[in-house]
C-alpha cells in the first residue's frame, strides 16, 4: 500500500536531518543513495529548503542523468543560480525529454550566449519547438504553452480517432482533450478523453466536440490566462494566433505556477521583495536587493521629517505633540493599507472598472471617515487622559478624521492611477501610500495645533 | 470560428455598462435576456464585480433554473449574501446536478438550521454524500473532496474497463484517472485515461497501473493537499481513511482555488482583512471588519507614544529629535516587514525547520546590520546637514543600526514562535512585529539622545 501522507512529511523532514548530519560527519555515501531514490519534485523541495552550502552539496550528489528531471521543478531563482553552475552539454542533457514551455523556462536563467551555444546542441526538431516558445514574452500565452499536442479533424468517427491515438506511446502530460483542426490547421474545437470514451464509436467528432469555447491568443497576458483557467475550471487549453491556426496548448500545472506567482507577487512586491525571491538566498544577494527598497522608504521618511521640522516652534511649545504625532500618523498607513490591499487585489481579479469605481472611492471615503469618528473618540480620551487639554484632543481627534478620509482616498486613487500608468500598483502602492498618510497625518495634526497654540 | 479572448473582455466590460445604463433606465428585459444568454460562471464575474444595489438587479434578472450553476462560482463571501436572500426550496432547486463537495461548500455559508431543513428536502443518495462532506472539516482534504469517482478492480483487462466507461452517459468532471481498489474498497492504485487510450485492451489494470503515488488522507490539511498537486503536477488524486479505504477524490479546480486563497490570505491578512472579503462588500459590513483591526493597531500606536512620553524632557530640549525620530521606527517597520514576509512565505512553503532555522535567523541579523550601517551613514549625514550637529547624528546612526538588527531578529523569531503557539503569523505578525520596532526605534534612539544630552 501507498505511503500515508503524514509519514512522508516526516521522511522529508528526517532526509533533511541526515544531510544535516551527513554535512557534519562527511558520510556522503548513503546520502547520495537516498538522494538518488527520491523523486525529482521532492529533491527539488530539498534544494529549496537549504542554504547556499548544503545546497551546493546536495547538487553534487545528485547523479548527472537526474539533474534535469529536479531542475524543471526549482523556481526561477534557485534554477538560475544552479544552472550558472553546469557547463552547455550538461544543459543539454538536462533538457532531455522535458516539455518545450518548460526548457524555453529554464533557457531563460541563463545569459543569451550560453542560450544559443544551447540551442545549437540541440537535436533540430526539439530546437525548433523551444525556439518557438522562447521568441515569446515569458509572461504571455506564448511562453506557457507546450507545443505537444495530439490533433485531428471534424469529419474522422470515435473510431479511427481511438486508433490514431493507440498509436502514441504516450500521451503529453495532463492531455484532457485532443484538439479538432480544419485544413487549414485553425482551431475549431475541443473532443474531451472523457466525452470520447463514453460515445458511439461510429460518431464522428463534428457530432460530438465542443466549439463554444473561449480561445486564448498567443499573446495574452499569463495572467489573463490564469483567471480563464479559474473561472472556467479547465485542465487544459488550445493556444491560438491571430489568424485563428492553432499553435500549442496551455495545461493546468503552468497556470497553477502562475496563480502561485501572481499572488505573491502581490504579498512580497508590497514589502518591496520580487516574486521569485529564495528564501534561502545568501547575504551577498539579500542585502543589495533589500537595501534598494530601504533607501527609498528612507528618502520618503525624511520628506516626512522634514514636514515636521516646519512645525518645530510649535513642538518647543507643547511637547505633547512631539508625543502624540505617531499615532495619526500610523492610524493613517493602517487604514489606506487596507483600502490599498482590497483594491490591488480587486484590479488582479479584473473586478474594477469605471463603472463600479465611483462606488468603491464612495465606500472607502465613507469607511475612512467612520473609522476616524470612532477611533478618534478613542484617542481623544486618550489624549485628555494623559495631559489634561481638551483643546489637544479636539485637535487630535479632528486630525485622525482628516488622515483616514485622506487614506480612503489615497488608498483607492493610488492603485488605479499607477494601473493606468502602467506602474505595478503591488510595487509602488505601499511606499507611496505611507508617505501620503504621514504627510498628511503630521501636516494636519500639527498645522491645527499651531492655529490653536498660536 | 470561436470568439478570441480580447472581445471577451470587452465584452464583458460592455455587458456591465449596459447593466449600468440599464439600472439608470429601467430597460430590464434586454438585459434579462443578456444574462440569461451567459455562462454560469461570467454571470458570477458580474455578480462579483458588481456593487450591492447592482447585484441585487442582477440576481432578480437571472432565471431561477441558472442559480444554482451561478452560486456555485462565488466567492464565500458574495455566496453567503446571495444564499441568504433564497428560501429552503431555492436553495435545495441550486443543489441540483452540482457536485457534492460544492453543494457542502454552499451549504457551510447558510445558517445551521437552514442546512439541515436542505439536507431534510434533498434526495437521499445525494444527501448522504453533502452529509459525509459537510462532516469533515472545511480546510481538510474531506472538505475538498467529491465522492463522485469510478472504481475498478485490478484484475479486469482494459477491455472490461472501457466497456465499464462506456455504460456512463458522462464521467466525473475533470476525470483524468480512474482508480483502482481491492475486494476491501482499500484504495490501490491509479490508471491514468491517457495510458488506458494508448494500452492494447488485452493487458490487465495491474500491469499498467501506478501504484508509486502519494495517497491523501482525508484529515490532512488542504494547504499541505495544495502543495502535493503543485509538487506533482496532479489534475484528480484520491483519498483515503486512515485504514485505506478509498473515500473519494480531490480535482485540481478546487486545489486552484485553496492556493488562490492561502495566498491572498497571506497578503490580505497582513493588512487584517480576512480572504474572502468581497471587494464590493457595503459600508456596513466593511467598517466594523476594519475598525477592529484599526483598533488593534491604535493600542500599540499608544504604547509607542507611552515610551516616548518617558523622554519629554530630552525632547522639550532637543526638539530635533521629535523631527527625526520617526525615520528610526519607519526603517526598523520596513525592514522588519521585508523579514517576515520572506519567512511567512517559507513557512506556507513548508521550507522552513530547525535545520535551516539558525542559519536564517543569522542572515537576516546580518542583513539587518549591513544595511542598518549603509543607511545609518545617509541618515547621520541628513541629520548633520539639517542640524549641524554631529552628536545628533551619532545617535540617529547608532539607532538605526540598533533598530535594523532588532527587526531582522523579532522579523524571524516572531512568525516561527507565532506557528508554533498555532496562531496564524500572517494575521497577527505584522502588527506585532511593527510595536517592537516602532519601541524598539523610539527607546534607542530618545535613550541614547538622553544619555548623551544630559
Amino acid at each position: 500500500m501507498p505511503s500515508t501522507h503524514k509519514s512522508r512529511t516526516n521522511q522529508l523532514q528526517h532526509q533533511l536531518e541526515v544531510l544535516n548530519d551527513a554535512m557534519q560527519s562527511g558520510t556522503f555515501a548513503s546520502v547520495a543513495h537516498m538522494l538518488n531514490g527520491l523523486k525529482p519534485e521532492d529533491v527539488a523541495h530539498l534544494l529549496e529548503s537549504s542554504p547556499p552550502r548544503m545546497r551546493h552539496i546536495i547538487w553534487q550528489l545528485v547523479e548527472p542523468e537526474n539533474q534535469g528531471k529536479i531542475v524543471q521543478y526549482l523556481s526561477e531563482d534557485v534554477q538560475g543560480q544552479i544552472l550558472e553552475q553546469m557547463d552547455v552539454q550538461e544543459v543539454v542533457a538536462a533538457t532531455e525529454g522535458l516539455e518545450s514551455d518548460d526548457v524555453a523556462d529554464m533557457l531563460q536563467q541563463l545569459p543569451n550566449r550560453i542560450i544559443q551555444e544551447v540551442l545549437l546542441s540541440m537535436g533540430q526538431q526539439d530546437r525548433k519547438r523551444v525556439e518557438e516558445v522562447i521568441s515569446y514574452d515569458e509572461d504571455s500565452a506564448g511562453g506557457l504553452m507546450s507545443t505537444d499536442l495530439i490533433t485531428v479533424r471534424a469529419s474522422v468517427t470515435l473510431d479511427v480517432v481511438l486508433r490514431f491515438i493507440r498509436r502514441h506511446e504516450e500521451l503529453p502530460p495532463a492531455t484532457d482533450s485532443i484538439f479538432i483542426v480544419n485544413r487549414k490547421d485553425q482551431f475549431v474545437g475541443v473532443l474531451p478523453l472523457s466525452r470520447l470514451l463514453v460515445s458511439d464509436p461510429n460518431t464522428t467528432v463534428r457530432e460530438i466536440m465542443t466549439t463554444d469555447i473561449e480561445t486564448i491568443t498567443v499573446d495574452m497576458n499569463a495572467a489573463d490566462v490564469a483567471l480563464l483557467f479559474e473561472r472556467y475550471d479547465w485542465v487544459s487549453a488550445p493556444v491560438v494566433a491571430e489568424s485563428g491556426k492553432l499553435l500549442g496548448r496551455i495545461t493546468i500545472d503552468d497556470v497553477v505556477d502562475v496563480i502561485r506567482e501572481d499572488a505573491e507577487h502581490n504579498m512580497l512586491g508590497m514589502a518591496g521583495l520580487s516574486d521569485d525571491e529564495d528564501t534561502f538566498s545568501p547575504v551577498s544577494k539579500t542585502f543589495p536587493r533589500r537595501a534598494v527598497w530601504l533607501g527609498v522608504n528612507l528618502l520618503t521618511a525624511i520628506m516626512a521629517s522634514l514636514v515636521i521640522k516646519l512645525f518645530e516652534g510649535t513642538i518647543e511649545k507643547v511637547v505633547a505633540l512631539a508625543v502624540l504625532m505617531p499615532i495619526v500618523a500610523s492610524m493613517g498607513g493602517v487604514a489606506g493599507s487596507q483600502t490599498l490591499t482590497v483594491v490591488i487585489r480587486g484590479i488582479a481579479l479584473r473586478q474594477i472598472g469605471k463603472n463600479n469605481f465611483g462606488w468603491l472611492l464612495n465606500r472607502e471615503v465613507v469607511v475612512g471617515f467612520l473609522n476616524g469618528a470612532v477611533w478618534a473618540v478613542v484617542v481623544a480620551a486618550a489624549a485628555a487622559l494623559l495631559y489634561g487639554d481638551m483643546t489637544l484632543a479636539l485637535i487630535i481627534a479632528s486630525a485622525m478624521i482628516l488622515n483616514l478620509v485622506m487614506a480612503g482616498l489615497v488608498g483607492t486613487l493610488l492603485p488605479i492611477g499607477l494601473k493606468r500608468m502602467n506602474i505595478d500598483p503591488a510595487l509602488a502602492g505601499s511606499v507611496i501610500l505611507t508617505t501620503f498618510t504621514d504627510i498628511a497625518g503630521f501636516f494636519a495634526f500639527l498645522g491645527l495645533a499651531t492655529w490653536f497654540y498660536q
